[in-house]
Order: structure tokens, then C-alpha cells, then sequence
């Protein structure tokens, strides 16, 4: 049989076009901005054991859950939370039309700039900008209202946005995960509607895959137009206990793989890592204060002992920030 | 350049695999348990025009969110709810370690084997039993019960397991949308602990994937092991209005494609097919009773009156069992 140059090159070409298709078979380093150290070596180790057929650790890909803690573990929280940030702005822009606040804490503190006086009023106070700012309104209003504020918010020290204080080698993480066939999920202690309005476009993932705090909420037909309205009342407080809860509600079977940088994480943690089988329990631990802030048991804010202490006895890997990671943020360090 | 037969032979050979696993092109009728009429077309046009690129219906595959009642929808609800059977039969067995039941109703007439006036106390009375049977003990420990009764409990009618009390047609349409990058979720009026014992085994949707009513839990370490325990107070009732504000709360993102059978799916249907571009609404009408059960308005359990009378408004397309489906169960009809 003859067989010209042409039908040889279309069938070279069409075979390429094919294994291109087929994905990156032979990757580089899926963690480069990680450094070579005894975290990055346990996270290998343990998504190659967990997922190479015929291992006997391996894992059913159904069961490849991996639940990820947000603030301080996928995006930084200091000096404050976000979303407390978002709900100041928006006590602020909402003054002018409740006169009422000029008397009233913790409004009054926080239109006068003094936040750290409002929220000495502790749990109730917050509860009561979380009430003012984020119910009454429909879900969709409050997602546009959310991802407006991101767009134009600016973190005070770095002036970048709160969606580029996130950490690139935890979006490596995710990544890797996912190429590994484990599904990832945002456990936070934030609102759960809040996470949404970015999780997908800054992280990859969608909403169905996000837990976090909630308010209850309700349907009518307003206008002869159906919506969801929030309430102010809570349905969950997913911190702490509430984290195992909310993963219990939420995706209804226990993880593999679990990471968090507080206390607030030591039950999702526990939890995780009870389970039999493979089990992975991830503890950032932020030591870096050039690139990024340290603090672990005196912080207000991601408050981290507890977890700490209990990391070796549980088998948890703790990340060094400083030691472990070669960048810190997508563009660069603080 | 001169090519011999291996090398062309050895091209064309790897060109074949590699067609090969990318899966089938051309695949037969997706649907062959439907009937070629209206409501076959409707799905199938549906699914073609937001799915093909360039189409101006396309929706983004993060977008493709199905949602399905179960009792009714998925599987068979007559005679009365499976979940309430399980529930009787587990009172039943635990009745010798409560002789206070012989004198407290509803649990009197259970032992009776009376469930007609057992539920006469209506909605207190089935708390009662929910409460009874459903809470005290862990997550897991309740999922390994449901399992284990499903896998000896038989149809009263038809003496079939009720996992194979499901509607092959509609699992058909499970597979078809999840080949066109749907993602498949139940949201039924059931509790969420139940239907995660068998959705993933019977329906390929995993835990993650199912919205139902639900109970509060609580996360506690007993004995030095860690459980999640279920209390017995309410959550969230996922039917009627309760429907999209469990869609809500879960997924996040409001559906696409709904499909339900009775006016608990009113709602749902309404919140979905209400929303901006192409939606779907499917409403399954009970209308065999040779080879299933004929109800609609009447009907106690899956009572189908204000939503039928909309769908025509509301532009929502009526399956209508007893023309549009071949075969009824996956082993026949009953």
C-alpha cells in the first residue's frame, strides 16, 4: 500500500491535536510556589498514595472531599475580617437614611470612624451590623451588593483588593486537588452568601460547594416577582463545633482532606482526621511578618493555640508560612 | 520523505484509541424508556439549545443546575411515603424497650399496626414518630440503619425492594442531563439523612448533591470519638416555600431545569422557571393506574391540583405517564 507525505502529516496532526486534548499527562511540579520541605513532601505523598490505583490507600473518587477554612487559610484576614469591612462601608454609605444611628451603638462608633469602639460591644454588636447590612434585602441583591464592594474595596495596607490577598500556593493546593480528582469546599465561619459572591471567579469554586455561617431565610412573591429574602436570625454559626455540623448538613459525609489556620478550625480538623483511612489535617501557621503578618495565640483574630498544641498528638501537618512557602500572594509579598 | 505501512498503520491505530476515549460522539436516543411526543421533544430541544455552542440559549456548564423532587419523581410514593414506613417498622422494633408507647398515641396505634389512625394526629403526631426514631443517635449510625432496612424491607404491592421502586425514565434523564454537563440534585420535602443513604447508590447523586428536610445536629466527642449527633428539633422543612430556600441555602444558585410532581413542587418550579433565559419546568402527572398509580387532586400523599392548573400559564411541560413513558420501572411495570 502507497501512503503519501499528506496523509501521513494529517494523521501526525489529527494524532497531536488528540493528545493535547487529552491534558497535561506529564505536569510540572503541581506546587511550584511551594518549597521542597516536609509540608509540601506530606501533601504529595499523600494525594499520590490517595489516588494511584492499586494503592492500598486509596481512595474512591466519590469520597475525595477536601474542605478548605477561608479567612487566613485561602485569603488573609488582617487586619480584620473582610466581611466586617464590608459591613462597616456599608453602614457608612447607609447612614444618611437612619438618622437614628447618630445615637445608637454600634452605629454611632462606626460612623465616626471608630471601629474598634463598636465592636466592643462584642457578639450583639456585630450581630446588629450583620442584621442592618446583610437582611430585609433579596439574596440577589445582596450578591450584586457584594461583588460591587469587592470590585471598587481596596486592603488598607497594600492598597490591592481583597480578592488578590489570597494565598498562591493554597490556590495551587486547590488545584492540585482538583487535578487529582478530590472535590474542594470553603468551610468558613463567614457568611456563606458573603463567600459566594467570590469563591467562584477567585478560587473555582461554585456556590453549591461553599459552607459558611447563614441567616434564615424565605421565599415570597414580591410583586409578582419570586425572591428570596434574608432574615435576621441565625440558621448557623459555622465556626468551631459548627464546622463538623455545617459539613454534616451541607455535604453530608466526612472529608479526607482539611485545612484551617485557627482554633476555630480544631473541630473540622478533629473530625476529619478521626476518620478511618488516609486522613489529611493541614494547620497554617502564619510566621511570616515581612511577607505577610505573624500571629498565632495572642491574636485576636485567628486566634491559633489550641490546634496548635494538639497538631503533633492529632498528626496534623502544620505549615510554616515563612519556611514553607517561596511567594506568598499572586503578585508578589506584602 | 518516504513513510512506510507501519509507521501509517501505527498512526492510524493510536489516531482510533484516541477518538475512542474521547467518549460517545454519537450516541443513540438517550431517552428510549420515553415516548416520541410533545414532552420528549421539549426535553430533549431543551437540553440541545442550552448545551450547544454558538447556540443563543447556550448555558454556561457552571450554570447547569437540575433539581428533582424525589417521593413521586424519582421513585414511587404510594402507598404512602417510604420514609413514614421506615419509621412505623422502627418503632415497631423498638417498641419492647418503651412500654410507656402501649399507652402514648401515636405510638399505640403503631403498635396496633392501625397507621391509618396513628397519622390522624397529623403533623404532631409524625414529629413524634421523626423525633422517636430519627434522633438521639449519630449521623453515621442512623445512615447504616436506613441501609440496612432498606436493603431487607419489600413493596407491600409490588414486594420490590423500594430502590427499585424508581422510574426508569427518569433516570434515564438523570444520565442525559449529566452527559450534557448538568449537575443533578434531589430537593424533596424527605429528610436530607434519609435520602443520602441510597442517592448515590440508586440516582449516581452523591450526599453533596441532596437537599431535604432536615433536624438540627450537634458535634460532640463521646468516649474520646467524635460524632455528630441529630437533636430533635426542626431545621428546615424543605417543601412548598421551603423548597427554594433550601435551594438557597445549598446550592446556591437558582436552577435551570426543575422537575417535580405534586404542589410541594409549586414552588420550586415557579422560583426556577421565573428566572432570566431558557428554564425548564417538569411536572410528572400520575395518570396510569395499571402500571403505576392514577392520583392527582385528591390525593393525600403527592396531591397535584394548584401546580397542574398553572403549568400551562407558567409554561411548564406535563409528563404525562401513562402517554409519554414505555416502560414504568426498570424491571417493568407493576
Amino acid at each position: 500500500m502507497m501512503v503519501n507525505r499528506f496523509t501521513y502529516w494529517s494523521l501526525l496532526l489529527l494524532l497531536l491535536t488528540c493528545i493535547g486534548s487529552m491534558g497535561p499527562a506529564w505536569a510540572a511540579d503541581p506546587l511550584p510556589s511551594w518549597n521542597d520541605g516536609k509540608a509540601k513532601q506530606a501533601i504529595v505523598s499523600f494525594v499520590t498514595r490517595t489516588t494511584g490505583e492499586g494503592s492500598p490507600d486509596f481512595v474512591p473518587p466519590e469520597q475525595r472531599i477536601a474542605t478548605f477554612d477561608n479567612d487566613g487559610t485561602l485569603w488573609a484576614e488582617k487586619p480584620i475580617y473582610t466581611q466586617l469591612l464590608y459591613a462597616i462601608d456599608k453602614v457608612k454609605e447607609m447612614a444618611p437614611r437612619h438618622p437614628e444611628w447618630k445615637q445608637k451603638e454600634p452605629f454611632t462608633s462606626i460612623i465616626e470612624g471608630d471601629t474598634k469602639k463598636a465592636l466592643e460591644g462584642g457578639k450583639p454588636a456585630l450581630m446588629q451590623l450583620i442584621a442592618a447590612t446583610h437582611t430585609g434585602i433579596s439574596g440577589e441583591e445582596f450578591h450584586d451588593s457584594v461583588r460591587q464592594w469587592l470590585s471598587t474595596a481596596r486592603h488598607p495596607e497594600t492598597n490591592k483588593p481583597y480578592t488578590e490577598m489570597i494565598y498562591q500556593p493554597m490556590l495551587e493546593l486547590l488545584n492540585y486537588l482538583r487535578a487529582n480528582g478530590y472535590k474542594t469546599f470553603i468551610v468558613s465561619g463567614g457568611g456563606i452568601d458573603f463567600l459566594r459572591a467570590f469563591a467562584e471567579s477567585t478560587y473555582g469554586i461554585p456556590p453549591e460547594q461553599v459552607v459558611g455561617s447563614s441567616l434564615k431565610a424565605w421565599y415570597e412573591v414580591r410583586d409578582g416577582k419570586p425572591v428570596i429574602v434574608k432574615l435576621p436570625e441565625v440558621n448557623l454559626i459555622d465556626d468551631k463545633a459548627g464546622k463538623p455540623v455545617g459539613i454534616y448538613q451541607h455535604i453530608g459525609r466526612r472529608p479526607v482532606f482539611a485545612s484551617g489556620n485557627s482554633d476555630g478550625d480544631f473541630e473540622m480538623l478533629q473530625w476529619t482526621t478521626a476518620g478511618s483511612g488516609p486522613r489529611f489535617g493541614l494547620l497554617l501557621h502564619h510566621t511570616d511578618d515581612q511577607r505577610e503578618w505573624a500571629y498565632d495565640r495572642e491574636s485576636h483574630v485567628g486566634r491559633l493555640d489550641k490546634a496548635l498544641k494538639a497538631a503533633s498528638k492529632e498528626g496534623w501537618t502544620v505549615v510554616d508560612m515563612h519556611d514553607d512557602w517561596k511567594v506568598i500572594f499572586p503578585w508578589g509579598d506584602r
